[in-house]
């Protein structure tokens, strides 16, 4: 079946907002079986969405449509729909009741005419109902080929996709596909290495796919199989994710979804570790990142910002003699630093990091993005000097990237 | 002119990416006064980028195409330029010289086969210089239409469309239409009460158009104007926007691409005051926020992360009392948690909050949500609550904004 998707609206067009619909769309829809062909923006304007829509209809068994259903005059979906199909513009009973009942929720206060906008739909549609917002949806059939209309706003779509869309559309697939798809993170080598690591693995058989996206600052492996089988798909996804996760070994931090952060907590919780943090240079984002995680209270005990050389000392017990002879930014600095936190906060674990995050602030010697390192824990203390290339964002960002990792490094051992 | 956009590859048709290309496309074709009239994404298939390419071209003057001119088998966008066209791919000389030079800079050891692909160009066509990677753009004209394409990655992309595209459409385009954009940022009210900010003022005038566009947590008012002259692009817009400011008055932090995190870096800078900060529920993401901004060292002194009531005594000087009869998400913990971390710092003002992000921790009187942040400074302390709605990451945000938006408040009546 060719699918399409047609997005519309000024801000999209304009490029003042990105389209995240088409992509959770075509994601939802491919985890299903089914392929999007073609994707179209336009703007909020009649003639544009008229002509998309003859022109996705001419190459697509199905188009689903999203944005401009709202109530404002600049919402001209329904009747550039109406228009393309050669449907008049008729006032749904069904859909005017659903529009007053979810705006008196809402509390509106009064339903104002412009409310009965939202529930015109051309003839001969059916609704797509939206438990989520004021506007519901419609479908409809022209010239062979399925048309679905939902608003834009991605909370309300998304449940009308799964509820009515994609069951819909399941029925009427004569050959149901069975995609299935594994993604493996990794964070470390760069993209060359990961080319070598998977160098000699036999090319990918009919129907499998292997790619490798860059996403700042980690990667993701994706492996993709595609059969008219739920079980094939199955059998010939599994022993070459196998394959490809014994290559990539230390470097894979997780599989699908699941974020570093969210592999770090997995450890802390399952070794029954405490941890705090002294941070120079990434000024707390590396604290942000760990209390994202809901539960980080168990065993994340406190977190300093130290930017300033009394601050490490009086915060960390950083010795003044040390910051005199060897300066904030050096191995001493950043594993006096680390020891510290951990004996103050009674913590089992304490990281620390200290570097030159620029623009300013770089030398000859340290120049910006020298960063240090290190962790204390009951069994020792590692420290190490990183050079990263970027801006200050970038730098913060692989700092933080490469604290975690040294964590999750640390935890894996601790069996 | 009619101008479209046209995005090739696997990842974004199966939403694996966010196309960001077609977005700052736009936003920089708009500001030349250059309006897209619809934007396509197709995979890496040849037939489906030759549909596109022919329906793009019978409705438009111009097509900016991205994406599909590596050097890997799966980059078809040369050749189905070429069949599109009905021209023959051909080596283009200039284009190896530029492959081969950029290669060695990039460290590549060895010229592989391959990369003689990426200087295959369609006969008839001319290059789009690339100062920063290995493929070359081409453009060519074909039925009266301009087609450009360029690689998908960005930084190549931007500076080909800037350096050669942008100039070329312009000198092409019979009547030229100047369109200024001013985007005023707020944070606090929601949609509606902005709307009563707005109500009244005199409907906009021929070519000046207003819009509101919710990025949570914080808004966007656009005022745009087109005209066919510079000036009168200018004297449109610049009344509107006095009127519309005024009316927003202090929700409006900045203006344009000035982030909230900006705004108060800017009012620090001026006012010569310096900030440390106590975070509970958000946990470093404050702390994260002020250092995010080069040159944050001159006013930020430290930034402490105190979950426990421990670290709360220990860092701050809290009473146990306190705690104990209060509770660490207390007003009074709030303005202990503040004055505590101003005094043991030094710095001019302190800033605590302290609050539950849940998804756990609530209860009937404290529910999920409830937060206190609490500002001290020579002149007074302030301490409030604050009942946020949303999940973990939505509270946490809505906090570190609101902090954020504080210290603005502050900072600007201290002239």
């Amino acid at each position: 079946m060719r699918i399409s998707t047609l997005s519309v609206g000024d801000e999209l067009i304009c490029g003042q907002s990105t389209d995240t619909n088409a992509g959770s769309i075509a994601a939802m829809l491919l985890a299903e079986g089914l392929r999007i062909q073609r994707h179209v923006t336009v703007g909020d304007n009649e003639s544009d969405i008229i002509g998309a829509l003859n022109d996705l209809g001419r190459v697509s068994d199905a188009i689903v449509v999203t944005g401009g259903l709202g109530p404002t005059a600049d919402d001209l979906t329904s009747r550039a729909a109406a228009r393309a199909t050669g449907r008049r513009l008729v006032i749904h009973e069904e859909a005017r009741a659903h529009v007053r009942l979810m705006s008196s929720k809402l509390e509106a206060l009064m339903v104002c005419p412009l409310s009965d906008k939202q529930a015109m739909i051309p003839t001969k549609s059916a609704l797509i109902p939206n438990p989520n917002g004021t506007a519901c949806g419609f479908h409809l059939m022209h010239s062979g080929c399925f048309m679905f209309f939902m608003p834009g706003v991605p909370s309300e779509m998304i449940v009308m996709l799964r509820e009515t869309v994609i069951p819909f559309i399941l029925e009427r697939v004569p050959h149901k596909r069975f995609i299935r798809t594994v993604t493996l993170n990794l964070f470390g080598p760069c993209e060359a290495e990961v080319d070598e690591m998977l160098l000699g693995i036999a090319r990918p058989a009919q129907g499998l796919t292997l790619g490798i996206c860059v996403t700042f600052p980690w990667m993701k492996v994706t492996l993709r199989a595609e059969t008219d089988n739920e079980h094939a798909a199955e059998e010939l996804l599994l022993p070459a994710v196998c394959t490809v996760r014994d290559r990539l070994n230390e470097y894979c931090f997780s599989c699908g979804d699941i974020s570093m952060d969210d592999a770090v907590a997995e450890l802390f919780k399952d070794r029954c570790l405490t941890i705090s943090l002294a941070e120079s240079c990434t000024g707390g984002l590396l604290a942000k990142r760990i209390t994202d995680i809901p539960g980080s209270s168990g065993y994340f005990c406190e977190g300093v910002v130290t930017y300033s050389n009394d601050a490490k000392m009086r915060l960390l017990g950083v010795p003044a003699e040390l910051l005199n002879s060897s300066g904030a930014v050096s191995p001493e600095c950043a594993s006096a630093m680390a020891k510290g936190v951990r004996v103050v906060s009674g913590s089992d674990l304490g990281l620390a990091v200290t570097g030159i995050a620029g623009p300013e602030g770089g030398s000859d010697d340290k120049p910006v993005g020298t960063v240090f390192i290190s962790l204390a824990a009951p069994d020792g203390c590692w420290t190490k000097r990183f050079q990263f290339n970027g801006n200050r964002d970038e730098i913060r960002t692989l700092t933080a990237w490469t604290g975690l990792d040294w964590l999750r490094r640390y935890l894996l051992k601790k069996e």
